[in-house]
């Protein structure tokens, strides 16, 4: 088997570094626009070789493991490129922009919209992990519009890698994910910001934080030129879960404004059952 | 060495485990308003008896690891009632209203006002965890107003126990711990409220959460009746933290509506700096 892998960041590695670990017989290609991932990328043996478009014809998956600003940019064009038995699977947070942009496109049953959901805060081939997708969830949007063969393929490889695969329609994808995971890296990335603004001294964080800080603000950490783009993708949709969520924050605010430790505790009482519906997180 | 503890929490019921383990000749008495907590500090030999009054007379070192409004309740009784060899030391996570309250109090030496950073989102002593104020941080407040030989009792005490000694003013303590502490509980709740409130379906939230909103939701499963009243008593500072951050996300909600990725890539870069900051903790 021959797998391409456009961009070999955490995703884009760990995916390589399972592949190799799963399938004996594959050839793993790999590139990147940052010359040092993709040379380390190869001094580690992370992928076999670098991807160069001569490639392209023998690819069976080509993997989009890039920012999704620059899946837009590129998808039309990789479609042209391969040829008609390349899968094309962009793993992307956002999926209704890039469903959009080819859903009339001539190859477009030779793409999947995929979204792994998996990740940390780091990036880079240096943080690659074999295990990252284990367990995990992958979601496939409109899956109806790739062909069917190709699609069991993919299908195969992701449950070879031990990932659980759910379908969904990309409307509804970037609907539920735009608050269960682009909301929390903004609330994570401005609890760092207020904090830093007060505390210019970093001493005072250092001996004041705790666990519980640290595990608030650790998607602070999370890459810009990764999030910037989905922010904007996802626009109308985290809009709308922003306005929710400092719905709430004032409403609380008021809650402890008026000494009202009765709802107070009522309210928070409530959301203590997120114990349980975390549980149910791979 | 005899040792009081009232409250079996999280806190107590894990000092208790620690102070058995560093000590040989200790003896422990720990009290709970709840009989279960009680009964099961004393079936797992976590404490060595039920602390009664007729055994203040013996104690060298009285703790309080009770809910902030407990502490104010029953501090000003525990002195009196404690002979003059005892040095009563409150754990709480808010120091001015406690430090006020006993300010001109006879017994003002033998009291000492603790904030040992160390926690989780659990409660009780079913989580009591021997490792868990293990190379952390312990805020001593006022220590002017404590008799000289009973604080360093008490700080030979908390060095024993592998913590690091601050010493901070009262004022200065809640400042800093709205912004470092308070503040990241109500984001955490109130993330895990919106998200709650959106997906009705909890299979939803299963299936597209990952690690990331797992991480920030993490202290929304914390303690109501600890944590309502720490909110009402460090309300002033909180309520300033609350409106820096609201601001923040404001202004970051701004950028996404006007597609301003420039702006929104500068802003999380200066906030990664948070990595650095971080690794200082311990």
């Amino acid at each position: 088997m021959n797998i391409g892998i456009v961009g070999l960041g955490l995703i884009g590695s760990s995916l390589a570094l399972k592949l190799a670990e799963i399938y004996n017989d594959i050839n793993i290609y790999g590139e990147d626009i940052s010359k040092s991932n993709l040379n380390y990328a190869i001094e580690n043996t992370i992928i076999d070789n670098r991807l160069e478009e001569k490639h392209y014809s023998e690819l069976n998956i080509l993997f989009l493991a890039i920012p999704v600003d620059q899946i837009l940019d590129i998808s039309v064009n990789i479609l042209d490129k391969t040829n008609n038995k390349t899968l094309v699977v962009d793993l992307g947070s956002t999926k209704k922009p890039i469903c959009d942009l080819i859903k009339d496109n001539i190859n477009r049953s030779r793409f999947l919209a995929a979204h792994p959901i998996a990740g940390t805060e780091f990036s880079g081939p240096i943080t690659a992990d074999n295990n990252l997708f284990n367990n995990k969830t992958i979601i496939l949007c409109e899956t109806e519009k790739t062909d069917n063969k190709l699609l069991i393929i993919a299908k195969e490889l992701f449950l070879s890698m031990e990932m659980h695969i759910k379908e969904m329609n990309a409307d509804e994808h970037d609907k539920h994910i735009a608050y269960v995971s682009h909301l929390s890296h903004i609330t994570s990335f401005m609890l760092g910001r207020t904090v830093m603004d007060k505390e210019k001294n970093e001493e005072t964080i250092y001996d004041l934080a705790g666990s519980g800080f640290e595990s608030t603000v650790r998607l602070g950490k999370s890459s810009p030129s990764m999030w910037a783009p989905i922010f904007q993708q996802n626009k109308k949709n985290i809009i709308e879960a922003l306005d929710e969520y400092i719905k709430n924050i004032k409403n609380f605010k008021d809650l402890i404004e008026t000494d009202n430790l009765l709802e107070m505790s009522k309210e928070m009482k409530e959301i203590n059952a997120i114990k349980n519906i975390l549980k149910g997180i791979k």
